[in-house]
């Protein structure tokens, strides 16, 4: 299959919009934008071996690259749009091209997204995502926005997607563990849901946003730096699965997945207290699971505390590129 | 160096814009369009041993990894404002990284571009950018446009680029050639110049455009199909530049360098007759050399002609990913 084949069997799959002029198959695509609205635009990029397994489902493959990038609108209670998809592939395999778009358009379809362009090179496997979306003025969910009194709260549970992985490197890992709670564990690391309807939700309710990739205290450190603010965490109220709870019984190797472990793709945010009603309120109509998991306080570092009010230091902050390594 | 102050060598450098509401360092940045243009996105990624050698000098990976999007915006006669950047690294060099920065903002301040987002991954040397520029409804220049009757133009010089990889594989691929053609032909590779100015300039005056970079008859192809149309090309008529001829005294050879070679980067347009001093001065505005090579006509197909009229048939038509490999 030459380049041009290759464009042809992914423009004839993609859905289009009435906002897209002109999509995949020109130098640019033309793209409306909406009045009033700022446009929000997000790059994300997994590498074989490093963000995914050689042996990954091509379904997961195209479920996950879009799934991060969406996952960045709705940590800024963006509106999803547009798509551009850049692809390097070793050979133009039919097969895995088709599953992988199965999985990536899938998750499309569900948020009304269209794929407007990209390109397609000859390369290691990689597929970067860069994904448009709207906002009108002043109801982002940026980083800097955190304030002194403010809750911080968690959607879903925390760690899943870190032991998922540490089951696909050695499915002996975490011990005994149903296969019910092994299948779900591993969903969670190759398919994981941006929470784009509960994003919106919080326009005007929440303050700072950020979505948990690389793990829930690198990640809320940098609404921390980026907010000049400081956190306390309780560790006794991180949401954690039945999944995690059966597969982990030590406190300390649990809190190290859920603080250090990357890829739960939920959101973390920060809003005053006096929002906890109307936030508890949305997380329900949209069926998803809240918690406070501490608070915004003005001396800077983060501070963890176990269930009996001790501290808890932490082994690690978070994964790292350039400085951890997938092993 | 670790990820996060990797991306903070970078923001520290970037310049910005008004409209620029939010850029690096969140999890999305948040632009404001103007009114009454639409939103074109063109997406290219080149990687090492495809798109550029092992040994090229990282100020020029960054200066193309740039041109060769901005390539697809001036194609389609947009204005561009914003770009993301994708880049997956082997290790976080700041010698290779400041040198590639080097390159790529010395385009962008050129074009009032600013780099607001993207993300740093480990992997394989792989440079993705994603361009954003602005046109107005109805002015953008489309593959599908061409007309029967439309002289065929091209911009600037064809083959250079083809001639320098040549050189760059093999220095005496060419036999004997002067120093200052050597070093020009490979600066066409290396630093290809998109015809931004000249696009803006071709709004109402051209038809149908595309810009070069597969090769010649690959990129023509793809307007004549889109417009369901044929050409007739003179190969007399192929804009040479001084370093080629002098380096390619053999016809067939030069044709099929400036026919097949990708990596020009100069603009192919097809516009009506009656256009013609109109685009001629705007050209000479642009100090741009421009040729006319042929015209469109109704029967599908390319049909070329060397100058004693008879017709010639290419050996290959141009840079296929998944078809040709870089040898």
């Amino acid at each position: 299959m030459d380049e041009f084949t290759l464009i042809e069997r992914i423009r004839s799959r993609v859905a289009t919009r009435p906002d897209v002029m002109l999509g995949i198959g020109d130098d640019a695509a033309l793209l409306t934008m909406p009045t009033g609205q700022m446009l929000a635009v997000s790059t994300d990029t997994l590498n074989e071996g490093v963000h995914f397994a050689a042996t990954a489902r091509c379904q997961d493959v195209g479920f996950k690259a879009l799934a991060v990038s969406l996952s960045d609108l709705a940590a800024m209670a963006a509106e999803p749009a547009w798509a551009t998809l850049s692809l390097s592939l070793p050979i133009a395999d039919a097969e895995w091209l088709d599953g992988f778009f199965d999985g990536f358009l899938e998750l499309a379809v569900q948020h009304r997204l269209s794929l407007v362009g990209g390109d397609t090179t000859c390369g290691p496997l990689s597929i970067g995502v860069t994904v448009h979306g709207f906002v009108p003025p002043g109801q982002a969910l940026c980083r800097d926005a955190a304030c002194v009194g403010d809750d911080i709260w968690v959607t879903g549970t925390l760690g899943d997607a870190a032991a998922g992985l540490a089951l696909q490197r050695d499915p002996e890992a975490l011990g005994e563990i149903g296969e019910d709670q092994r299948t779900w564990l591993l969903s969670r690391l190759h398919r994981p849901t941006p929470r784009l309807d509960f994003g919106l939700a919080l326009r005007g309710l929440a303050h700072a946003a950020i979505d948990v990739s690389d793990g829930l205290l690198a990640d809320l450190g940098h609404v921390l730096r980026a907010s000049a603010l400081g956190a306390e965490l309780e560790l006794g109220q991180l949401p954690t699965s039945e999944a995690l709870s059966a597969a982990v019984d030590d406190d300390t190797r649990r809190w190290t997945l859920q603080t250090a472990g990357g890829d739960d793709y939920e959101l973390c945010f920060t809003a005053p207290k006096d929002s906890e009603p109307t936030i508890r309120a949305a997380a329900e109509s949209c069926a998803l699971r809240l918690s406070c998991i501490g608070r915004i306080v003005s001396a800077p570092g983060l501070r963890l505390t176990v269930p009996t009010g001790r501290p808890w230091a932490p082994s690690r902050l978070g994964y790292q590129h350039f400085v951890d390594e997938l092993t």
